[in-house]
């Protein structure tokens, strides 16, 4: 279950066959792909003073006619845990703060407009443990708490969006935890939080046992840098609620994930794709790296022996355009930062191609949902008259 | 654009990495995959003979203590078309019913139970023209059409239910068409019809000026090999329609298609996976192959020169398991049958162990579809209050 043991990525998998294969099975896998973008050799230089991968790249979309294009840049930080997850929490904050100034400033170098940490991002990912102590310690209040304080400052002195998935602590409702993302905009203030609508209950992820599903609908952030959504984690595996964020305009939608090989590495590269495709925006998905291991033992529901370790973040970050087109994936192993310039007209240039919204007949599926949540609902089978 | 230039598959090219490394990548990209099944000589034979790629396998699920196994074979069928398109209607027909006559001889010796066709699979995809005349003609009565008439004697003989997507002359309403599946029992029995829900207006699927989008809701055919439904073709870009079958309890859904290689082809593994993954259902994806030339030249409103072809269909056929494992493609650019062995109990074992129904919050969406379909819609954006 150790890193060492994992494989590095699919990319430096496909970089083994002949150029001429691996381009036909590039288009098909990546569609058009991406370019390179180049960076100064002061923000190569810091990526390799800091341990961080970085790679940058670029989408293509069109020019128009009436419209200037809108290119921006998202960062997509992955990361390990800087230190035990047993140590206390107050060096645990410590040491994931200079990660993040470490990460942010990369970002800022490399021209990083709207930057995403994965989900609960400042603590381990405890909840496979469900053990309340320490791990409930590290909940924070959305607008006012440490995480959100510290990431005002470089949000403001970068000029950048920061999106910070953390564990919520709602003091005014009963002092509840959530699992919720804090958008904080360029100028450094506080534009709001969206809260996890799905939970789930499967593998090691005990998040029900800490969090209920989250009230705040499917809000779309409105920044100088593009409309913005995030859907956290297990969110993905739900097409109904990417489609909410498209509904509400989104442009790009993060998904600040957790996630560990054995359970959904194959739907990984699946889910986040689609619903760019589905819904003609953006898609940035960014999970965890390493394996984090406990100080005591749990079990997975599963008939195993109990254990300590949560299996392996496999990392592999990447974003999808609203063409289907995706970049290369971040490691599996290492911390990283993957920059994508975006042009955000594609969303529209892409709806005006396909159709998708068009042709969508929510009025339909409006009408077969209220059906569908009736206690006496009767589905619409065939079978033979006898 | 002619089959010479095109390669073979996506798996013809893996094979030519280390055996390790194939191992790694299949595991990323195809999940637990399957395992081959044996088929008699037999009908290896009758494959060389027909000149059909053959490729068999199994998905893997579980015992229950409570719950005999529900395994049964699905038959995907992609094929060329076996006359140029302009030869006489009859001599088309004859020709296609020959071809099916091969491929379900093929099947049922593979022990196939519910067999598939490609979309409108008895004619020309000629809905790139926009010429009427004589494409309409291959239109036929859902119930009594000759393919209708056909295939019944052939379930009937195979013990076998078969899917027949055709265009349908609706005589009852206006003598109108429709882009429709047939669905004919084991016993030869008509059971019933889906006409197609999302019609495509993009690159040169003019379809929306031959035929609208369908009135028959999302219906589930319950037969003596599982309840099985139809998403035709572009429905595989609308995750609504994909989960509208799950509402109504579908276990397998096929998505017999047809679509070309320069439009669609980084989708196609995407899609029908993803509503594998989020439905917890089998899905079975079928393309045409080879590419159709007609005697007249059209254009493809992208602002190049009028041409006669419509582009390569790329085959690829492949069916996928409720827990995201997909099966090998059959070939880009051969005729082909792919039987895949499924055990329809892996539909709730997976449901058990991910719980996307529990968890996916239908009220929610039923509400949030039931405003998002109002004229005065206000979507839920957040601007910075100033």
């Amino acid at each position: 279950m150790s890193s060492a043991a994992e494989f590095e990525s699919i990319e430096s998998i496909l970089k083994k066959l002949p150029n001429e294969d691996r381009e036909k099975i590039c288009r098909v896998l990546y569609g058009q792909g991406t370019s390179c973008i180049s960076v100064s050799e002061d923000t190569i230089a810091l990526s390799e003073k800091y341990g961080l991968e970085l790679i940058s790249c670029a989408f293509t979309s069109r020019e128009e006619q009436l419209r200037v294009p809108r290119k921006i840049r998202v960062g997509l930080f992955q990361n390990k845990l800087p230190l035990d997850t047993w140590s206390p929490l107050k060096q645990m904050r410590e040491a994931m703060f200079k990660m993040a100034e470490e990460a942010l400033e990369l970002a800022y170098n490399g021209g990083v407009n709207v930057f995403c940490f994965q989900e609960a991002w400042n603590m381990p990912f405890a909840f496979c443990t469900r053990e309340k102590s320490p791990w409930c310690e590290y909940a924070e209040e959305a607008e006012n708490g440490a995480s959100t304080q510290f990431l005002k400052q470089l949000a403001r002195k970068y000029n950048m969006v920061i999106i910070s998935p953390i564990l919520e602590r709602d003091v005014e409702h009963g002092d509840i935890l959530w699992n919720t993302a804090v958008v904080i905009d360029n100028h450094g203030d506080y534009l709001g939080k969206h809260r996890k609508n799905h939970i789930p209950r499967v593998g090691d992820f005990n998040e029900s046992t800490y969090y209920f599903e989250g009230n705040t609908g499917h809000p779309v952030f409105k920044t100088e840098f593009g409309k913005i959504a995030i859907n956290i984690c297990y969110g993905r595996h739900h097409p109904l609620n990417w489609l909410g964020f498209a509904l509400n305009g989104a442009e790009i939608v993060f998904n600040p994930s957790a996630t560990v090989g054995a359970l959904s590495e194959p739907l990984w590269g699946i889910e986040a794709r689609n619903a760019a495709i589905a819904n003609s925006y953006y898609t940035c998905s960014i999970n965890r790296v390493g394996t984090e291991v406990f100080k005591n033992e749990f079990t997975s529901g599963n008939g195993l022996p109990a254990h300590k370790d949560f299996g392996h973040f496999y990392g592999s970050s990447y974003v999808t355009a609203p063409d289907g087109s995706r970049s290369p994936g971040l490691s599996r192993t290492k911390n990283g930062l993957l920059i994508a310039e975006l042009d955000l007209n594609l969303c529209r240039q892409v709806k005006d191609v396909w159709n998708f919204q068009m042709t969508q007949r929510l009025e339909l599926y409006a009408n077969l949902l209220d059906e569908a949540t009736k206690l006496d609902f009767k589905p619409q089978i065939i079978t033979k008259s006898t």
